[in-house]
């Protein structure tokens, strides 16, 4: 735009400059720039966004791609010192454990310094936007470069902290959804109307968080589904279309890349299973399905509840919490030494396949084949470093088979991934919740098989059992009630490319979820109470106890008017009183009847400038200033008494309102904001209300 | 119920009945009375409903089997006569025509007798019915048999009248939920609160409609995505979960009823797919799948276009609309002559593959081999009767080749499926869609596999090119452009039971989608925009213009106030010169200012209850009918002039509002409904608004 600001300059009968030498053909330039013109009009002038929704898609796309091979290069570095460094194990101790204290202690002092919103997933706090809050810089593109860098860290420490990416690239994706809806704003100066905008920015902040959890499992239906459950109560079909355009490009081109890399030979899923087409699962085992989800579900319930008391306890613990208000590396590096000494592999690491990254875990753990049954007549041997084709070699002890490392397994990062959630870093909790399901569901699958050698008759064929299927069910199961979602169904086949187990998958996802959503608030949900972010509870579709609350019962009557004809040094007394946003403008002292809003920081500014005028004789009022062009907001929506309490919430959500004033026959009665449909709904639930 | 009031009749001191000589343990009674009790207020008292999202599942999934078992039988007949008739022509085109004729002509006849609303799909009505109209006995549960008697005959006609059963099936799945949220109503007394009630019975009726679909298919995803594409506008999460579980147990039933018949083995996808695993398309293929994409968006648009004009043609044509009102029977018999005459297989039959029916034309179009190579060297032979293993050979025809057979289909079908679409009886027309789209799929995928007979080259092995994949794309993207809808993607997976084709097929269903939207309303909108049904337009959002207008510009100024001093007389005047359903109550003629509603039948019965007491000295007012008992509404909702557009549509949208008043400073000053708003709407998108 500058050069062509500059070009025009140069045309109008300015001394020629060095740019009008560079420029010989006018009409060329003329063409050009009217075509540019053209082109910004067409893109921006009608309200269209579809190639903001692309340029999302892909750009998103490419950093998730940039960042996993970062983050694979760095691994590579780091095996490549572990295997080299010698026999010494010292040498080779120090080397595992340093390394991601490095990581992680950089990680959390980079992006801790330049942002303290940066840390953890982000999902939580778009959570919160999204619902109508403004959380000032947190959507600001500058914290940009902080959170990938910080994640890029993270996600190099692998297994060794156990931690994910999909919530920091919501809050990235939605970073970038914030500075484009930023772009297309500047770019359509006609339309002023800042609540356009602000509808026009939340569309494209929903669609940023489908892309984030598309664009790091390419898979764009879970994508859009998963982020709707996890941020919204209710979406339009409208914003769902948007997110599924916005997701398949950016899944799309994040696994063009992958092929564009020579990684794939096309376009396919992330984890590709190779489960039995034919019979994939006896009719009976629906049976253990529902069994496993509804152990999903009560491990979910103790996770969730020792994650929340955990972190409470580092809050409160006066030594870990000045710990974490001062050194926040310090405590990272502390925590990271102990992960790092656990998983340490010629230690207990042997027992719970840590030389696995991340991926490797979860790929190992959906094989199709029965381990159990394999290493019946066989053990295979524990190689020096992990093998591609056989990865579950690193799941295979001797003495404690197969169902031992399990179970050893689950313990251990039971604790471990509550310790992890604690460090002040950018990262995900999905990913790591998904595998720890996944290695229920294969400890599960794994005993059923040696439970029933013989597997199932079909056709007067016998097949044995999958216990991978099973793993993929704890996973969906596992994540599902851990986030209280149901997507994670969808996402376990999008990511696996075969969706034979649709039923019992679902099923299991289904039993999970009743549980866990009937006892615990969800991971996100514990995380915005924990941080008392605001929030409005969730009116369950049971409480029929909610039927006869109306707004009356629960409204504020303590609202701050101003009427017309109040006199000014009244105004000026009511003004420096109290500290309300903004005040209700009522007709007369007498009437009552509300006619508009004015805000707090206008109305200072315009008594402000009003002041030296101040004529003892003439007694100014209110009705003065606003003639004088302190700017008056118009009602468009009120509430009046006899509102039910859930139609009252229903429009609070709808319309991402923050506060309504209640009217009655016109005047001003009172007004209810978040904190009384708070306070009225945790009335109706006295016991307390899960999501 | 009854049982249960006899015997405590009985128990207590009245003389000894029968029943209670049946009854010999008081105690034990005792105990399964209050057993019952407790049972009932657990499952209805705290307004849990599960039980009966799960009976609905479960009823529809049984219902589903019966019918699809029940038409095998006929369907079978059907064969077995036409092959046992003998080699006479006469006789085998009779029994090929008359078959078909009866049933359609019963169905018509049969379904229009009990029910004039049971004809075509029913979705539209549903959609209009959940936006918050109420159509009269639409869901009645007597119209029930009606509809599943005339689909059944419907069904039974197969590949000759080429309709499907998935509309009707929404309509069936929503009267059961209706007449299961009556029962819950009936059953939770003490909550008379009509609003709750009716919040309830939509939620029922948002998950009768998931339901609908997933027991049609076994797809539970696609079944919630489906119907909340195609029924609303937006939703809750709370909504999406229950559609999930009860459409989860629908899909569960009916999948398990076909392995109790012993159809398969264990639970599996209705169209099983075998397409390669390994690579399944290459790269370059995904620009043909969007060409594919765009082809369907085009041609969905021709047909949505040729279908309304064909429809509005038998409306204005005198002698078929005078057919229509006088004798469907006769005109179905007609229109179905005709369609059977055409596919007479030894006659024009031949070569559209007419043998096969509906299920067996999807599943031979998914095949995973190319035809054209295959009979590159060989010609299959035309069999006496379709090839369970082979059903493509019904496709093949020596000189025409398979791709002269699929154009001819093409081409044919195109007006064959407009012509059946006018028939007067139940039937739906999501399945012929996606059969036509899987068609046209396969005629590119099938041209393809000419052009490239080398197929594609990966790590060093040739494949060929799977014309199945595009088949299936084809399918998802014309019958997804054809209903406005991305979920069908996700519905040719889980049909197909392979998810490998998902990004190239969501794509070509997005690009297909994006013609069709903006070019045509879709089918069911059509429908409702034909049927001439209540109607909200949908706010584009790229409608930008939209944000200047608010509800002032187009509010309805000729508001019929009553104020409560206005003299019974003139309230009498008014109630006999106006025709509306409710009316404003303010405070006084002077002031205006506005407190209630009272509706006119209320106002009528009140006013005739008051008469003779009219005395001709004391001048009653309304004030004193209103204190004498009739019922005013108060108001919980206005809109204010400067409520912009938008904020009305939504929250009309949301709340299912039918009109609201509009009031400034108290005073009652307009209303806006749904006339309103459609007008404002259409004023803003001056070219005709697609959706």
């Amino acid at each position: 735009m500058e050069e062509l600001v500059g070009l025009r300059e140069g045309s109008s009968g300015n001394p020629v400059t060095l740019r009008e030498l560079w420029s010989p053909c006018p009409r060329i330039q003329r063409g050009i720039r009217d075509g540019l013109k053209w082109l910004k009009q067409k893109l921006f002038h009608m309200g269209e966004d579809w190639h903001l929704l692309m340029t999302l898609g892909v750009l998103m796309a490419l950093i998730s791609y940039a960042m996993s091979f970062a983050v694979g290069s760095v691994v590579q570095a780091h095996n490549w010192l572990y295997q080299e460094i010698g026999d010494s194990h010292l040498l080779r101790y120090i080397s595992w454990t340093v390394y991601p204290m490095a990581l992680t202690s950089f990680s959390s002092g980079f992006s801790q310094s330049i942002t303290p919103s940066s840390g953890g997933s982000g999902i939580p706090e778009l959570k919160t936007i999204l619902s109508g809050v403004v959380l000032e810089d947190y959507l600001d593109i500058k914290n940009f470069g902080a959170k990938v860098v910080g994640l890029t860290c993270t996600l190099a420490c692998e297994s060794t902290v156990f931690l994910g990416k999909v919530g920091p690239f919501v809050h990235l994706s939605a970073m970038i959804a914030a500075y484009l809806s930023l772009v297309r704003t500047k770019a359509v100066r006609e339309s002023e109307n800042p609540k356009a905008n602000k509808t026009k920015q939340k569309e494209m902040l929903v669609a940023g968080a489908a892309v984030g959890v598309a664009t790091v499992f390419g898979a764009p239906f879970s994508g859009v589904l998963f982020s709707v459950e996890v941020l919204a109560s209710h979406y339009t079909v409208w914003d769902y279309w948007r997110c599924f355009f916005a997701s398949t490009c950016g899944a799309f081109m994040f696994r063009l890349l992958a092929v564009f890399n020579n990684e794939q030979e096309t376009i396919t899923s992330l984890f590709k299973t190779s489960f039995r087409v034919d019979v994939p699962f006896d009719l009976p085992e629906i049976f253990f399905f529902v069994v496993l989800g509804a152990i999903c579900g009560i491990l979910s319930c103790a996770y969730l509840f020792c994650q929340r008391i955990f972190l409470g306890f580092t809050r409160t613990n006066r030594f870990i919490s000045k710990l974490l208000a001062t050194s926040k590396p310090v405590y990272t590096a502390l925590v990271t030494l102990i992960l790092a000494s656990i998983t340490y592999p010629p230690g207990m690491g042997r027992f719970m396949a840590s030389r696995l990254s991340m991926k490797e875990l979860l790929d190992s753990l959906i094989d199709s084949n029965s381990w159990m049954l394999i290493t019946r007549n066989s053990s295979p041997p524990w190689p020096a470093k992990p093998d591609p084709q056989n990865l579950w070699f690193e799941w295979y002890h001797p003495q404690f088979t197969v169902l031992g490392t399990l179970a050893f397994f689950l313990v251990m990062k039971f604790w471990m991934l509550i310790l992890a959630t604690t460090i002040p870093m950018p990262a995900g909790y999905f990913m790591p919740v998904f595998i720890y399901g996944a290695a229920i569901g294969r400890l599960f699958g794994e005993a059923l098989s040696v439970a029933f050698p013989e597997g199932i008759m079909a056709g007067g064929v016998t097949y044995p059992i999958i216990p991978g299927g099973y793993a993929l069910a704890g996973a969906a199961a596992f994540s599902g009630a851990v986030t209280h979602t149901i997507s994670t169904a969808m996402l376990a086949f999008e990511m696996t490319g075969q969706i034979l187990h649709a039923l019992p998958v679902l099923m299991a996802v289904l039993v999970a979820n009743a549980i866990a959503q009937s006892c615990q608030a969800s991971f996100y949900d514990g995380t915005i109470i924990v941080k008392k972010l605001p929030y409005l509870p969730w009116i369950r579709g049971r409480n029929i106890s909610s039927e006869g609350v109306i707004v009356e019962h629960f409204m504020n009557c303590a609202i701050t008017t101003l009427a017309k004809d109040t006199p000014l040094d009244e105004v000026v007394k009511v003004v420096t009183s109290t500290d309300v946003a903004e005040y209700s403008l009522v007709e007369s002292t007498e009437s009552q009847i509300l006619v508009g809003v004015v805000r707090r920081a206008q109305l200072v500014q315009a008594l402000q400038a009003e002041s030296p005028s101040w004529a003892p004789g003439h007694q100014q009022c209110l009705q003065d200033i606003l003639a004088g062009g302190c700017p008056m907001e118009p009602m468009t929506l009120q509430l009046s008494p006899e509102t039910s309490l859930q139609q009252a919430h229903h429009l609070f959500e709808l319309m991402n309102l923050q506060s309504l004033f209640v009217t009655l026959r016109g005047r001003a009665v009172g007004f209810v904001s978040w904190v009384e449909l708070e306070k009225a709904i945790s009335n109706l639930t006295n016991p307390p209300a899960p999501k």
